[in-house]
């Protein structure tokens, strides 16, 4: 088969490459995806995809019939490209035969009865934000909602940590004590220094929001009067040892504990 | 009081440097310890500090009893030096406030008996092999053993993302497959795809070795067949949305449902 190599242009590389930055991809409604299996797992995805550029080697996943019904003539979106053209538009250190420019989901009014939700408060790690959307998919988790301060969910190395189940994840930025203050019937739990209730023995329900707060400073003081399930993971160390585990693996934790008790 | 600003040489500014690389840590039997709260959790360990360096602003932490028992004319140890001269020696992007040189803690016969082991097959991002360190202790875990391949703990990031748990732990490398077979009458646990008991259903003991497979590709081939107690964390995704956790996400789900069944 005779492949076209097409050139990509100087106002292309520009305009990719500004895609790194939060306000250029706000602007253009656009963002990134980087690397084979990334790519793989976007095409699983019904996002929708407006440009693919990849190296000669590069050929569409066989997962053949996601991909027609949902991705329609994608064959003409692909650009081919050289290794030079690629490394100029990735910002991985070693490109991986494939980049994709791919439009933002719209936010999704989200119903949140009989499930368990994830609130994120203040997530400022890239890493910490991919790992909680790639636990909270395995635990089943549909909706995480984050306040705004937390980091973009379209931050490059937040995708490449949530090793694809970003797309199969609603996630939407708002303000989390509007959020919270609107549904006060609810379960909220988060996890607290004090008084907070032994999630091994305190009983947990199979729906609710579970907020998870900043890496540093733990769930912020006004989100703090909203949670009316205060939970805490106990800890096994000596005095003064450890003072507190990784927001992802706190995550991680909690929502295993809910699942266990509520199968 | 009058500070004396000592001048940092050259070549020590060299040595401190090369630090950052593996080799020339191994081959002076130091380390480097970074930052107002990694020093501060230094001090209160037993590790043997060689020197400090540290801005004038820095005096050291209140936490007096153990200091001057364990760490004797620690004041002597101290040189004062400049921003510009701390920036020189430092890895950290904004250094913070001091840095010291540290001897590494000598391989430990350690006995298994009566505790939980950890042991790291191939764990390759320091994030990661710190992340483990400090959920370890959390959970009440003092020894970890790690293969040859295993990122090395005296790493810069490792150190950083234990947040100082890497004081209170005894960890050591070997050859695991050898170590692992000379244990075969201990439980020895680890995660598996096909054919491993469900962690929430199967009794948990109070002792074992639980291995901790790479990123990306599991336990390794020669370690599995040592596996006796092959486990799993269910998954609630649906199909082919997620394949795995992050490492240490899963150590951390494994290590607390452990605890949670045997207090």
């Amino acid at each position: 088969m005779y492949l076209l190599l097409k050139m990509i242009t100087n106002a292309q590389i520009k305009a990719i490459t500004s895609l790194q930055e939060k306000k250029h991809r706000n602007q253009t409604n656009s963002f990134v995806v980087e690397g084979r299996k990334m790519a793989e797992e976007l095409l699983r995805s019904d996002y929708e995809i407006i440009n693919i550029f990849a190296l000669n080697k590069w050929t569409l996943p066989n997962t053949s019939f996601a991909i027609n019904k949902v991705h329609k003539n994608i064959d003409e979106k692909i650009t081919y490209i050289s290794e030079k053209e690629l490394e100029r538009i990735s910002s991985l250190k070693t490109p991986d035969d494939v980049l994709c420019i791919v439009k933002q989901k719209k936010t999704q009014k989200i119903n949140l009865d009989n499930q368990l939700v994830l609130a994120l408060d203040n997530i400022n790690n890239p890493g910490n934000l991919g790992t909680i959307i790639r636990l909270a998919t395995w635990f089943g988790v549909k909706n995480i909602i984050c306040n705004e301060n937390t980091v973009d969910c379209y931050n490059q190395k937040v995708l490449q940590s949530t090793m694809g189940a970003i797309f199969h994840i609603n996630l939407f930025y708002t303000n989390l004590y509007q959020f919270l203050q609107s549904h006060t019937s609810q379960n909220i739990y988060g996890t607290v220094l004090q008084n907070g209730k032994n999630i091994y023995n305190e009983a947990l329900t199979n729906e609710g929001i579970i907020v998870i707060g900043n890496e540093s400073h733990g769930i912020s003081k006004d989100i703090l009067q909203m949670i009316n399930r205060p939970i805490t993971i106990p800890c096994f160390a000596k005095e003064n040892e450890i003072e507190s585990l990784n927001a992802s693996v706190a995550c991680g934790v909690i929502l295993s504990e809910f699942k266990r008790q509520t199968i």
